[in-house]
Order: C-alpha cells, then structure tokens, then sequence
C-alpha cells in the first residue's frame, strides 16, 4: 500500500499577520496581500479604524473590486491620542463589534484590521478583546492587524510580524501628501 | 491683488520609491500602492523581473484590473546568485528594455519595478543603467523599486525607502507556502 501525502491536501493553515513599524507600506501591504488573495478565490474582508475617507485604495476597491467587503470605522480626521473624542471610540468600538460578526459570520478566508494597532495603543479598544478575537478566530483563517504600535502580547500571538523602517521619506525634502501616494 | 496658491494646482511631484529589507511585505506593498494610485486615476505599469509565476497579486490584476498593465521577465524557477543560467541574464535585461520603453512612452504615472533590486544584486542587469533610467525619469512620475539588496546607490537617489524588517515569521514554526499568502 502506498500512501501519498500530497501538499496541496493539506488543511489551510490560517496565520495571524502583523504590520507594524514608522516606515511607509503597512496599508498598502496589506491590501497588495488582499490583491493576492483575492487572486487565489480568497473571500476577503477589510476593517479600517480611524479611518473615514475615501484613500484611493478604497476608491479602487469600489470600482473594481466588489468582491472584497470594506467597512471604515472613523471620520476623516486625527485622533488625538491622549484625549479622543467620545466618537472615535464609539466609531472604534463599533469597529471591534464588525470585527467580531465578520470572523464568526464564517463568509471569509482573510480579514484585514487595520491601523487597529494605532486603536489598541490610543486605548481606543482594549488589547484584551482584540487578544480574546484572535486566539478563538477559525483555525483556516488569515487575520491581518496594521499600524504602528503593536503592543508585545500582539506581537507574541503573530505568527508573522514584519517591521516597516522609515529609512528616508519624501516629507523630509518638503514634498507636501499627494492623493495615490499618501492617500 | 491676492493670489491664491491651492496645494492641489501644484505640479504633481513624482518620486522615487524603494521597498527593501528581509521582511515580507515589499512586493504587497507596491501592489497595494498600485491600488491606491488606481483609485485616483493614475495609470500604472507592473514590470515584474525574476518572476514569470501567475502569482495571485497576477491572477487577480488579470481578473479585475484591466487598467494595470504588467510585464513578466523570468521563469517560475530560482536564479542561482552566483551562477545565473544565460536565460536569465537575458529576461532580465528584457525587463530592463521594457523598463526604459514605458518609462519613455509617456503613458504612465506610476511603474513598479519588481524585484529590480535582486536583479542588480545578482548582476543580471548593470545598476549603471537603472540609474540613469531612474535619473532621467518624468518629472512628475512615481517608480517603485521593490526586493532585497537595494544598492547604497539605489538608495542615495530615492526619495523614500522603507526597509521591511522580518521580525518573526511562520516558516521558523514550520508552516509552508501556501497560495493566496505567499504567492
């Protein structure tokens, strides 16, 4: 009797993923991987906190690409870090709420939260609910967490982490954000 | 008199952009930023060097985004670094023509050139010649450099680099490739 065991019979194994760092590409990485996902018939949602406006990638994603779900949790302005308005933490609230319905609705491979580590470390949203999502997320399921700041527990629960270092940026030589660079 | 100087009548700065580094996140990084420059109407061109692989990001430009044209240079194999077969010395420098034509067809606002950087490193084209490709670009057009290995040169000359750092990743605990994540 022969057995084969071949690869692509495997059980997916979903990953926890993490983007983090002061460098530019952590937003765009993780839409660059929703892209190659969505090559491969991933079903795939994304979740922006502090985030209310249209980035280009959210004007691309409406136009083109409707099989991936998008949902933004926030206004088109900053939060203020040490004194957030009551709104930016209900909106982040609300965003932490969708997040959980998307990972037990059961209708997709790969979600993507992000700049919710900027929204754990402004205390927007409790790193213990987000550390509670993930370690009970679908064992097939891919869970993607940008922005700066990710705190050690997060870090310790990835099983990928890749820091994005600022090396230079065009904001040192005064060149002003541009829409489909910064935004 | 008053004159009024509106951020958005200023000419359009373009720039150049270098994601480096061992970390996972480059290539995703300039699709997704592909995207967002697609949102604002930009028109964009993938140059991808030492890969010829319907990679998912691939898969899904086909399926979605018709406005994208991309350009594949190289097999679905690995270059040997210190002994590239003449058929990649040859695709690459195929890549690196087709660089200089859409460069100079004035039909785009942004081109990606992907893994142009382990290119140079492997010496299958002459950093001279990216150089002067990069030096004599449009003015207002954004070119993206992704792969390890970005020369001292090639970093001198950007505008922004990031360098993605591989902090930790799920290869070390034995989990394989799979499709939709890393390719």
């Amino acid at each position: 009797m022969t057995i084969e065991i071949r690869a692509d019979n495997l059980a997916k194994q979903g990953l926890i993923m993490v983007m983090t760092g002061d460098g530019k590409g952590k937003t765009t990485a993780a839409f660059g991987q929703a892209l190659r996902a969505l090559g491969h018939g991933y079903r795939v949602c994304i979740i922006q906190f502090m985030k209310g406006r249209l980035y280009g990638e959210v004007l691309a994603i409406q136009k083109y690409l409707p099989d991936i779900d998008l949902y933004q949790y926030g206004l088109d302005s900053f939060v203020m870090r040490d004194n957030p308005a009551p709104v930016d933490v209900e909106l982040a609230r609300q965003g932490l709420e969708k997040a959980k319905e998307v990972i037990a609705s059961g209708k997709y491979d790969m979600i993507i939260l992000d700049e919710i580590n900027v929204a754990m470390d402004f205390k927007l949203i409790p790193e213990d609910d987000v550390l509670a999502l993930l370690e009970n997320k679908p064992a097939e399921m891919d869970i993607i967490l940008t922005g700066r700041y990710a705190t050690p527990r997060i870090l310790e629960i990835a099983d990928m982490v890749s820091e994005v270092r600022e090396i230079k940026h065009h904001y040192s030589a005064g060149v002003r954000n541009q829409a489909g660079i910064e935004y």
